[in-house]
C-alpha cells in the first residue's frame, strides 16, 4: 500500500460487479446521445452567454467575462440520473435525487432543463435558442443562479454547498415514504467529512416497511480540489470491505468507455433497484422488518469526463485540474477556444436539440413523465404536507400554582404533551437526539413511539430498552446525522424536533447555519411552498452543568443563530413549565422557521398558571406584577430575566432587596422571546423603542440576568434608549470548573446575592445604607458558599428557595409576604 | 440482520483473534490484583468522602451527598492500560494514554494514582489513607476535578468532555514523533459521531519512519446513556470488514472472564506492539516508507464490567444502567448500601493496600518507574516545546508600495515566509488544511514540505500533485480531523497552523470551543507547561464569495470565538498583506492563544509599508493619518474599517466624500486587533475609554465597516462613550445572491457609496447639500451596478480602484492628488 496502483485508474472498458447488457443498440444509442444533450448543456453553462446553439463559430465575444462553475462531476451526476430516468419508466418508480458532489449544480439543471421542468417554473427560461442563452447565462451569473443545488434548482431539497449531509439528509427524506428512493450521488470528497463517514450507519435505523430507501451512487470521481480523495486511492479490498463494513452491498462500475459503462451502468442499476424492491417487498408482505444489506454504487470514472485528457502539456480529463472551469484562458488563447469549440461539437449538437435548441423528440420519449420526472418530485418542494394535530397543550398544564412556592418539572410535563403528539401524528413526526432523549426528561414519548432500531438485539433489551423496528425516535451518537435527517424531514414536508444538550449543540452550527440559508433563499422562489419548521430544543442547560464542568459549559449556539436572517430564526426562552408547553405549542405549529428553545431539564419553581403563561408568551416580554414590589408605582430598579435558571435567581434578587430595603420599588421584567428585545426595525419581533422604554424604562438600572453571553444582550440592545448607561447584564462568562449551581452562579455573577448587590450599587440615593446592607448580603453569599462547599451540594433553602410573595387571584397583592415559608435568605 | 444475535454477548470465557497464554501464573495474579486495586480507587471516587478503606462499616456519612461520576468505562480502560504497563517495561516502550469513551476519568486517575505521579504533582494527595480520603472527596465534588480526563488529570492531554476527537488528537500526537506509541481507547458511543468515523482514516497522512504509531483500542462497552451503540449491534463479519476497510487489522478480545481475558489481552496487545515495532523497523532500516494494515483492537467487554449483574430487578453490569453512577439510591436503601459494601470489599482492598493505604510493593513493581510511566509522559505536557525558527518576516515584504496604488497578493506574499518557516522548522511545525491549501494561494509552501499522502499513487500524479510520503502539508477533506491532528500536534508541544475557507470553519466551532477550554483550565494548574497556540488563517472571505453565493457566505465564526475566555483568544483582521506578515509572526511566536487571522487571498490594494506595519500591528488600532483629510484637525466624521475587503471600500468612501465635500475633515480608523475595541477592564488588548475616545472621538457620527457581522462590532462596544448615538456600524447582513463583488457589498451596505452617504446623512451641517451629493453618489452607485450586472464582472475602475491621495515619505500630504489615477469615482 502507498505505491502506485494502476489498478485504480478510471480509465478504460467498464469493470463491473454486475454483469449483462440490458440495453439494446437502440436504447444504447438514445441513452448515450440523452448524455451527450445533457454535458453540452453543464460545459454552456460554464462558459457562454451567447450563441448557444454555436450557430456562429465560437468567439470570445459569446464567452462570459468571468468564467465560474465546475465540471468535475457533472458527467458522473448526469450519466446516473440518466440511467435512473429508464428504471422510473419501466417500474413506475418514484425517485428523488440528492446531489452530494460539491459544485455538481450544472448536471442537475441540464436534467431539469431536458425534462422540461426548469421551462415550467421559469417561465421565460424558454425551450428554445432564446431561453437556452437564458439558462446558459444565468449561471453563476450575477443575478442568476449559483453552481450547487440551491432552492432555485427544482427537485432538490439539499444544496450541498457545504460537504457531508447527503447520505443523511436523502435518510431524512425517505423515513415514512415507504415509496420512495432516494437516489442519492456521494462525492469521493464529501466521504472524508465526518458527518458523511458515519451517516453510512443510517441503516441501522431504516424500518423497510414504513420507509423508503436510499440507493448512494458513490462516485469515485478520484480527485477533490487539489488532491486525490482517500476513497480512491485504497485498495479495491479495502473499499469494498469498508462499506461491507457499514452495511452496505456494494456493487462497483469504474471506467471511461461509455459502450460498456452504459451497459454495465445499466445492469447494476436495475441490479440495486430490483433488491431494493425484493427487500420491501419481503418486508412487506411478511410484516416483519429486517435491516438488507441495502445496495449502494461505486462508480469509478474519470474526473471531468469527457473532457480533453490533455491541455497544454497537462493532464485535464481524470485528473484534479477538471475539478472548475476546465480550460480556463479560453477568452485569451485562441488555439484553447478552438480546442472548447471542438469540445462542445464533440457533442453534436446538432444531432440532439432541433434547429430551435429543443431536444429532439425521440430524447425527449426517455424522460419519464409528469411527476415522475425526478426535477418534478414533489417531495423535494414538501408538497405532501400537512399541518400536525396538536393536542391542547393547556390540558397538560402544571395546576395549582402558586408562584415561587410550586416546585414540579416542566420538561417531564410538556413530554407528556409531547408523547401525544407522537400519538397523534404517527406516521409525520419524529423525535430526534443523540441518545439523549431520557437523560432531557423526555422518556415518556416512547408510550407512543419507541426508538427506532434496525441493528441486533440481545435479550437484555427487553428490560427498557425501548427499542423497535417501527418507532418515532431516532437516536444516534452524532449530532450531525440527526440534524441531517431532521433536516431531510422537515425539507420533505414533515414535522420534528431536535433534542440535545445545550453544550454540545454548537457541533451542528454548520448545519443550522446552512439550513437557515436555505429557508431564506428558498422564501425568494416562488414556486417553493413553505417547509415545517426545524425545532431545537435545548436542555441540560449551562447552568446546571455544574457537575460536569467546564467542558459542558457553552450556551452560545444562541450567537450564531442570531447571526441568521431575522425572517427565519425564533429563540425563547421559557421561565417554567406552563410557558415551555406554550412555546413549544406554537414552534411546532410554526413553518418556515429555525427554532430554538432552551429549557433545563431538572425540577425547578413554576410561576405562571396556563391562561398567564399563554398571555406572557404571546407578548413575549412582560412585567410581571406580581413579582414586582409596588408596581403601580414608579420604579426605583428593574431586574430582569431571560432564561429559566436565572429567572429564579434575579426573583430571589428581588426578594432580598424587599427584605433588605423595603422601600425600594422594584419592577421584575421577564423575557421569552429573545428578539423582543432588538428593534422592530431590525427583526419582526422587536419592541419599538416607545414599547420597550414602557416596559424596561428610559432611565432606572436595569439588571438584566440572562441565560446565555451577557453580550449577547447588549449586540441586541445597543441602541435601545439609555442601554449603554442603565442596562447591566449578567450571564456567563466563561468562569467555570466543578461546582455547584450556587458557586457555578456566583462565579459568573448570575446569583442572588450579586444581583441584589450590583441593585444596589446602582442606587445613589441608597448610598448611605448600602455599605451595611452590602455587607449583610456578602455574609449569606459567603455562608451558602460555604455549606454548598462542605457537603458537595447547596443548601436546601438555595435549592427549594421559594418566593415570599403570595399572589392573589384577584390579582396583585405586591408586598403580601404571608406565604413565605422556609425561605433560605432570612438572616 | 436485526434480530437477536446472542453472540454479540460480551459475557463469558474470552473470545480472541490472537491465541497464547503470555502471563505466568504470577503475572496473572499480579494483573489482577492491580486491577482490583485500580477499580477500588475508581468506585471510590464514585462514592466514598470518608473511610477511604473501609476499616468501618460503610455508612451514608461515608458517602458524598451527591453521587457523580461514571463508571461504564473503568474496568475496560484500567484492564487496557494495566496490560500496557507489561509490554512498557518488557520494550522500553513510550506510550502515551488516550482516553476517548466520555467521562472515563476514574480509571485514568486511578492509574495515576498507584504509579506514584498524582502525589508527585499534588502533595496534599499523599498515598496513604489521609491522601486516599481527599482524592476519593476530591472527584467529581466542587472545587475539586471532573470526570473527564481534564488539564488538571496527569498524562492526559485529550479531555473527551465532547465526544470524537481520541483518534485524531493520538494521530497529532504521534506525528514526528517517532518513538511515540498512542494507545488509544475508544468509545463506541464515540465511535457513532462524525468526526470519529472518518478520522480512521488518518493512516493514509502517516508516515512510519518519522512519525509514531497509534494503537486504537476500541472499547465495545456496548451500551452509551441509555441506548446500545451501532458498532455493538452489528455482526462480527461487519465489524471486521469495516476496520479492515478503514485500513485496519482488527483484533478482538471479547469476554467477561477475568483469567482468559488477561491472557488474551495480553497476548493480543502483545502482538499488536510487535507488528508496530516490526512494521517502523521496516521502513526505517529500508528508508522506504509506506502504509501497513496498522494493528487495532477490538474490546468487547460489559459496560459496567465487575459491577453486580443485577440490582432490584434490573440489570446493571453489561447494560446501559452501569453508564453513571452504578447504585445510586445506596444513602436511602440500606440493603444497597450493604451490596456496595460487598462490591467494595469484592476487590480486596486488604490485599492490594497495605494498611495505611499504600499500594503493596509487589504491585507498584508492575508499573513502569520514571517518564515511562503513562501517566508521567512529558508529551502529555508539551515537555518538549521549543520555539520556532521565524525568518524574519521583514524581508519577505511587499516593497516600493504607494499606499491605495500598489496593486499584489498579501497571501502569496506571505506564503513566501510561510514556506521558509516550513523549511527550518521541518520536525516541529505542519500546516494543515481541508483540501484547501492551493486554492488559499499558499502552494509555495510546497517547495520546502509537500503533502504528506500514504495512499496509492497514480503516474498523473507526478503531474504537480506535490504529494510525498513525507511531507508537511496535511491536507484531508474532514475540517474536524485537520483541527484534530493539530490540537494534538500543538498539546504535545509543536507548532501548527491551519487554514481554511471561512464560510465552513462552523464545522469546528465545537471543538475550538473545548481547546479554549483546556487551555484556559490549563492555565490554573500549576504543572502545565504552556502550548503553542492554536493558529487559524481564513481566507475565502465573505466579501469574495459572491460568486459561490449564500451558502458560502458566514463570517461568523469571530462571534464563537470572542465568546470564549478573553485570557486565550486572539483576533487578528490584517488590511494588507505587509500587516498580514506582521500578524503571522506574532500568532506563530505565541503560546497559549487560540488565534483567528482573517484575510483573503485575492489580490489587493497595499497601503502600509513594513515598517508602518510593524507599527500599526503593535498598536492594533491607529488612525491613518496619510488616509485622512487634514487629520490634524478636529474631524467631522470618522471612518474606520476592521477587515481587508471593508478597508479598501472605506478609503473608497473617503475619496468620494472628499471628491463631494472637500471641506469635510475626514479621520480615517483601521483596527487590526479586534480586541482593542473591547475595554481594557474585559481584555487584556483593550483600549481604555480614554485611549478609544482619542482615536474614534466621542462626538462625531463613526463609519465603520466591519468585516464581519455587525453587531460584533456593536457587543465588543456597547459601553464606549456615545456609541449609541454616533456609533454606525456596517458589515454582512445575510443578504447573499450570486452577485459580483460590489453587488454584494451594496446589498449589505458596505460599498463605498452607501457608506459616503451614511457620512453625509449624519452630519447635520451639510444637510442644506445633502439631497444633491446624496444623488449624485446613488447615479455612481447604479451606474457601476448596471455594468456589473451586465458583464458579469464588476467594472475596471472598481476591481483596480486605486487610492487618490499620495503619502509622501517625509509624511503626511492629507489632500495632495497628484497621483490620482483611474479612479473610478470621478462622473
Amino acid at each position: 500500500m502507498g505505491d502506485i496502483n494502476l489498478s485504480l485508474t478510471p480509465f478504460g472498458i467498464a469493470r463491473s460487479t454486475v454483469k449483462g447488457e440490458p440495453l439494446s443498440e437502440e436504447e444504447l444509442r438514445k441513452t448515450d446521445a440523452y448524455l451527450r444533450a445533457s454535458l453540452y448543456l453543464c460545459i454552456g453553462m460554464i462558459y457562454l452567454r451567447d450563441n448557444p446553439l454555436l450557430k456562429e463559430p465560437l468567439s470570445p465575444k459569446h464567452l462570459k467575462a468571468r468564467l465560474l462553475g465546475h465540471w468535475g462531476s457533472d458527467t458522473g451526476q448526469a450519466f446516473t440520473w440518466i440511467h435512473m430516468n429508464r428504471l422510473i419508466k419501466k417500474y413506475d418508480l418514484d425517485v428523488l435525487f440528492v446531489s452530494g458532489p460539491g459544485h455538481g449544480a450544472p448536471a442537475i439543471l441540464a436534467q431539469s432543463y431536458l425534462e422540461g421542468v426548469y421551462s415550467e417554473v421559469y417561465h421565460s427560461i424558454t425551450e428554445d435558442e432564446e431561453g437556452l442563452k437564458r439558462f446558459f447565462k444565468q449561471f453563476s451569473f450575477p443575478g442568476g443562479i449559483g453552481s450547487h443545488a440551491t432552492p432555485e434548482t427544482p427537485g432538490s431539497l439539499h444544496e450541498g454547498g457545504e460537504l457531508g449531509y447527503s447520505i443523511s439528509h436523502a435518510f431524512g427524506a425517505v423515513f415514512d415514504h415507504p415509496d420512495l428512493i432516494a437516489l442519492t450521488m456521494v462525492g469521493d470528497g464529501e466521504s472524508e467529512t465526518g458527518p458523511l463517514a458515519t451517516s453510512w450507519h443510517s441503516t441501522k435505523f431504516l424500518n423497510p416497511i414504513t420507509d423508503g430507501a436510499v440507493l448512494p451512487v458513490l462516485h469515485l470521481n478520484g480527485y477533490k480540489i487539489n488532491n486525490p480523495t482517500v476513497l480512491s486511492r485504497i485498495s479495491h479490498e479495502e473499499l469494498e470491505a469498508l462499506f461491507i463494513g457499514y452495511g452496505w452491498k456494494p456493487y462497483f462500475v469504474e471506467g471511461s468507455d461509455f459502450t460498456t459503462m452504459h451497459q454495465a451502468m445499466a445492469a447494476t442499476l436495475e441490479q440495486a433497484v430490483s433488491e431494493i424492491r425484493e427487500y420491501q417487498k419481503q418486508a412487506r408482505s411478511t410484516g416483519k422488518a429486517f435491516r438488507p444489506r441495502w445496495p449502494m454504487i461505486i462508480l469509478r470514472s474519470p474526473k471531468g469526463w469527457t473532457a480533453p485528457r490533455d491541455v497544454s502539456g497537462h493532464h485535464l480529463e481524470g485528473y484534479w485540474r477538471a475539478h472548475q472551469v476546465p480550460i480556463p484562458d479560453v477568452a485569451s488563447n485562441p488555439e484553447h477556444l478552438r480546442l472548447l469549440e471542438s469540445w462542445f461539437k464533440a457533442y453534436k449538437p446538432d444531432e440532439v436539440f432541433d434547429k430551435n435548441g429543443r431536444l429532439i423528440e425521440e430524447l425527449r420519449e426517455l424522460a419519464p413523465k409528469g411527476n415522475r420526472r425526478i426535477s418534478a418530485n414533489p417531495v423535494a418542494n414538501a408538497a405532501g404536507k400537512r399541518a400536525l394535530r396538536l393536542p391542547d397543550f393547556r390540558k397538560y398544564a402544571i395546576e395549582n400554582i402558586t408562584p415561587g412556592v410550586t416546585f414540579a418539572n416542566g420538561m417531564t410535563t410538556m413530554a407528556g404533551w409531547l408523547r401525544d403528539v407522537v400519538g397523534d401524528n404517527l406516521t409525520t413526526f419524529r423525535l430526534f437526539g443523540p441518545d439523549e432523549t431520557e437523560s432531557n426528561k423526555l422518556g415518556s414519548v416512547y408510550a407512543k413511539g419507541k426508538k427506532v432500531w434496525l441493528g441486533d438485539y440481545l435479550p437484555e433489551d427487553d428490560d427498557g430498552g425501548n427499542l423497535a423496528h417501527e418507532g418515532r425516535v431516532m437516536e444516534m451518537l452524532s449530532e450531525h446525522t440527526c440534524e441531517g435527517w431532521l433536516e431531510g424531514y422537515v425539507l420533505s414536508g414533515r414535522h420534528g424536533l431536535l433534542n440535545s444538550y445545550e453544550p454540545f449543540i454548537h457541533i451542528i452550527d454548520s448545519m443550522v447555519n446552512q439550513h437557515c440559508k436555505w429557508i431564506e433563499k428558498a422564501l425568494e422562489v416562488e414556486w417553493r411552498n413553505k417547509v415545517p419548521s426545524l425545532n431545537i430544543l435545548l436542555t441540560a442547560v449551562v447552568w446546571r452543568q455544574d457537575h460536569n464542568g467546564f467542558t459542558h459549559q457553552d450556551p452560545g449556539f444562541l450567537d450564531v443563530v442570531s447571526n441568521k436572517s431575522p425572517e427565519v430564526v425564533r429563540i425563547y426562552l421559557p421561565p417554567d413549565g406552563n410557558t415551555l408547553l406554550s412555546v413549544m405549542d406554537h414552534v411546532l405549529s410554526s413553518s418556515n422557521y429555525v427554532n430554538v428553545v432552551v429549557a433545563d431539564k431538572q425540577d425547578h419553581l413554576q410561576f405562571l398558571d396556563m391562561e398567564e403563561a399563554i398571555a406572557h408568551c404571546t407578548k413575549g416580554v412582560g412585567i410581571w406584577e406580581w413579582a414586582s414590589v409596588r408596581p403601580t408605582e414608579e420604579p426605583d430598579v428593574v431586574i430582569a430575566s431571560c432564561g429559566d435558571v436565572v429567572t429564579q435567581e434575579a426573583l430571589a434578587a428581588v426578594a432580598l432587596l424587599h427584605e433588605h430595603i423595603p422601600e425600594l420599588n422594584i419592577r421584575f421584567v421577564n423575557v421569552v422571546d429573545l428578539y423582543k428585545l432588538m428593534s422592530h426595525n431590525d427583526h419582526p419581533h422587536g419592541l419599538t423603542d416607545r414599547e420597550y422604554s414602557a416596559i424596561f424604562t428610559d432611565d432606572k438600572p436595569i439588571i438584566f440576568n440572562f441565560h446565555s453571553y451577557p453580550f449577547l444582550v447588549h449586540k441586541l440592545t445597543y441602541k435601545r434608549p439609555g442601554s449603554a448607561q442603565h442596562l447591566h447584564v449578567r450571564g456567563y462568562k466563561e468562569k467555570g470548573n466543578i461546582d455547584t449551581p450556587l458557586e457555578l452562579a456566583i462565579r459568573n455573577q448570575t446569583d442572588r446575592y450579586t444581583l441584589a448587590i450590583d441593585a444596589i450599587d446602582r442606587l445613589p440615593h441608597l448610598r448611605n445604607r448600602t455599605s451595611v446592607i452590602r455587607q449583610r448580603l456578602k455574609d449569606l453569599q459567603i455562608a451558602a458558599e460555604h455549606d454548598a462547599f462542605e457537603n458537595g451540594i447547596d443548601p436546601e433553602h438555595i435549592r427549594t428557595w421559594t418566593w415570599p410573595f403570595a399572589k392573589t387571584k384577584a390579582g396583585v397583592t405586591g408586598d403580601n409576604r404571608a406565604k413565605a415559608t422556609g425561605i433560605g435568605f432570612t438572616e
